[in-house]
């Protein structure tokens, strides 16, 4: 387990972060082009996916606003969605920030071995409703677990922070 | 042709994705710094660009915000504007996300080779006006087939899907 | 010193590319997480730092409304935050862009050796009220010079200039 800080990318360094940045980029491309149904395939078949509040966060508060541990929950939440929101006319933009790789460590994988990697990553959402006005529907920091494996980097955990306790309307999309 | 997906990045592919966030910086920091006759630079002689907004995207319409499809209808956009925009008093700030790379391929250049990148980048676009408040401008992605051969990454085609329709002030500079 | 422009990364320059990315993640996250405390970690001990609006740097005007040219200075601009803003209520999320990577050059560094990087990076930060609503704070963009020594990136300079001028509330923490 190795601490990276503020240290520069050496040549795996510079790998794993990009690769991270890239792996995130396609999952808020997935959400925001409403292809929910394949949001679940960035995860581990066993994982963990949690929205809170920085409030409940600071706090250790277990509950959150959406919670899975399954590739398969994560499917029943999107069905979930769909059900619930059958008239929408809302549209999402993420954009994320630059990722912060906070460690790396080797780890077991199911093909016998990868790469752990904990990174913390700020995020904005701005909605925009049909024709109408855009404004800023969340901010926060995305906290990640990041297998990577071979060709192919999934979430193992994923904790979606969210700076503000306005939640309710949290619910009407993956973050 | 190759599906990139949500591979992790390897040595050929981080220096691709590095590269495509290295030209998009450039790209933006030259309209917000109102260097707007340099803009052309950054796209093929022969080229596409187009601004149009998700809903006509959607549907298939070919008409756009603005459009052009070489280099000299870039810069006789900017003429345009220029003209249009005599008692301009607003600035622009453009924040890109991470690109997420979707294809890349071996292709001609006019110098005998090269790379061609499709890729996908959000963008948010913040308005600030003289002394007084900020408000947002614009979201939506970048649609590109870069160039990428030897020293340089130019635009061989460019379509910002807005994702809002509120498109009439859309029109007061490039995205 | 070497003009980089939209030239596309090489292996040094993806590297490089990235350490200022890394680096920039990893110093918004320290501000927003309120550890104030360590923020001066990331200059190097006789360094720059000036927080100026864009009228006033197109005008060449020396007064910012944040100075210093020591790591100490930096310290205790942070412990006069600390006393001003007893009664906090508000959090921050900065969200950065790409870094527009200008020059690099070799250079003397404490330990005989090292680059000095040149860039530009895109900023925005939203301003989050207790559990009230989000609102655009500041944007604009970070003007750099790194020093990147063996396992270190280090600010040798950061001029932030803040696209409007509205200043007052600028005050309450660093950028």
């Amino acid at each position: 387990m190795t601490e990276t800080g503020t240290r520069p990318a050496t040549r795996t360094g510079t790998d794993v972060t990009v690769a991270i940045g890239r792996a995130q980029a396609h999952y808020v491309r997935c959400i925001d082009d409403d292809r929910l149904e394949e949001w679940p395939d960035f995860f581990t078949e066993t994982c963990h996916y949690r929205i809170t509040t920085a409030d409940n966060h600071r706090r250790g508060l277990p509950a959150g606003l959406m919670w899975a541990d399954t590739r398969g929950m994560l499917t029943d939440r999107v069905s979930a969605l769909r059900e619930a929101n059958i008239y929408e006319r809302q549209s999402y933009r993420h954009i994320i920030g630059q990722p912060a790789i906070l460690r790396e460590s080797d780890t077991e994988s199911p093909t016998g071995g990868g790469i752990e990697v904990e990174s913390e990553t700020p995020f904005l959402v701005v909605r925009i409703t049909g024709d109408g006005p855009m404004d800023l529907f969340a901010s926060g920091r995305y906290l990640d677990r990041y297998l990577i494996d071979g060709p192919t980097a999934l979430l193992r955990s994923r904790v979606v922070v969210c700076d503000s306790s306005e939640t309710d309307t949290l619910l009407a999309l993956p973050l």
